[in-house]
């Protein structure tokens, strides 16, 4: 007998075009889909009709299933002779507890398959046209997470993260990011450093902000972004700047052109 | 008139069936490519057969073409009624130069549209089942080239990039990965910080090497692992034992097993 599995499928970062060709087939066979809130319903469309949904998304303030009854349902559904797809946003190994989900199911005797999803950085990056590294500017990117319990203080290694030559990219910041801009500036990094505010990053409802350091946190509020907001800090954002001058709220439009061939 | 444009387009990390469906699209359609040497023939037998293909990948020690001439040919290629496709492996702007390329399109007055891909980092990752990030282990992610010319000291923050915290990768550091294992541990790393070394990571070929900062310099001689290898250096890396304990030549063909529906 074949052994029950789960495929653990990185959605992308919100634009269904951004699926791997190896999820879209996935998503098109499933017998069973397990998503979260920011699997958007163009990909979710894909599916055929008899697929089970099961919407396991963490909407703030709501009931919520636990990522343990995430686990169990997970296990529950798993049979060999159903296709079961886990379809989280972005990529499932970065900030998205697929390395949990994938102990867990192991250890219950059920194999995984992991497909990787373009993350946030990287979809947000290519449609700012914004380069996460970049000669003589960023040697290196950093994927940060913002987001902590509310009650609980950054726990990070601030002057690590205060490297001038490294992008840093916060996923789930929008709460914090006055606090973190403050901690990194308190840590070394200037006050102008630029940092851009991508909200609902590759959709059709992408906006984006641009800000300093020393005013990210008061942009944020005023201009009240949705959430999910990545926010990419660094030198390279000012880059940005030599490749197609624009007002803040034109540019997300301007590096979406519309394509004359697709 | 339109403007001419060229499609900056990711490969991703070696596997066609991680391309985007984006990406592949544009493949189809394309009547011109211009690609590196790590796209795979996979990726480029997606193109018609009229496409004209340009190779301009850059094989260690062969005469190849410079970083100006690609941009120049790039230049040349650009016409309001082709659709000219310039493909890089993994993500066009994680260490792909593509920053640079847009820049230097969006001067000479052509468009330029990115498409991201899947970075290696996270295509190697998924195909261990190895998170990048992992509640308890690894708060943040971060991506560092170890490439850099041959006769200049690796310029890096070492004290920033010995944080135990983060999942450290290392993309193009087979040359010097002793030389960026000793620094790392000086600035503070235990010695037996767990490596991961992924060589032609989601190809067929792919090879994987377990070892720790103390002696990652030495096996990866050893073993002779071909060009690229990615390393992926941090606590995170003995916690896939935890997953699928395995020796470390099985462990890539168990994280790959015959798909029974695909």
């Amino acid at each position: 007998m074949q052994t029950p599995r789960i495929h653990l499928v990185g959605a992308g970062s919100g634009d269904p075009e951004l699926l791997t060709l190896k999820a879209a087939r996935l998503i098109q066979l499933a017998d069973v889909i397990v998503h979260d809130r920011l699997v958007g319903d163009g990909v979710l469309s894909l599916a055929q009709e008899r697929c089970a949904m099961h919407d396991v998304g963490k909407t703030p303030g709501r009931h919520r299933i636990t990522q343990d009854g995430i686990n169990e349902l997970l296990a529950s559904l798993a049979r060999p002779d159903r296709i079961v797809v886990r379809l989280k946003g972005g990529d499932p190994l970065i900030f998205g507890r697929g390395g949990e989900e994938a102990a867990f199911l192991l250890k219950r005797g059920i194999d995984v398959q992991i497909i990787p999803g373009i993350t946030a950085a990287s979809g947000c990056a290519a449609a700012l046209g914004l380069p996460l590294t970049h000669r003589g500017v960023a040697t290196s990117v950093r994927f940060v997470t913002g987001h902590c319990r509310a009650d609980l203080p950054l726990d990070f290694d601030w002057v690590s993260l205060a490297d001038p030559q490294t992008t840093l990219v916060f996923y789930m910041g929008l709460a914090r990011i006055g606090e973190i801009a403050r901690q990194l500036v308190l840590h070394g990094l200037p006050p102008l450093t630029a940092v851009a505010a991508i909200s609902k990053g590759t959709t059709t409802k992408q906006e984006l902000i641009r800000s300093r350091l020393l005013t990210v946190g008061a942009d944020s509020r005023i201009h009240a972004l949705p959430s999910p907001t990545l926010f990419i800090i660094g030198p390279i954002v000012d880059a940005i700047a030599d490749f197609r001058p624009a007002l803040p709220n034109e540019l997300a439009a301007l590096m979406h052109p519309i394509a004359g061939h697709a």
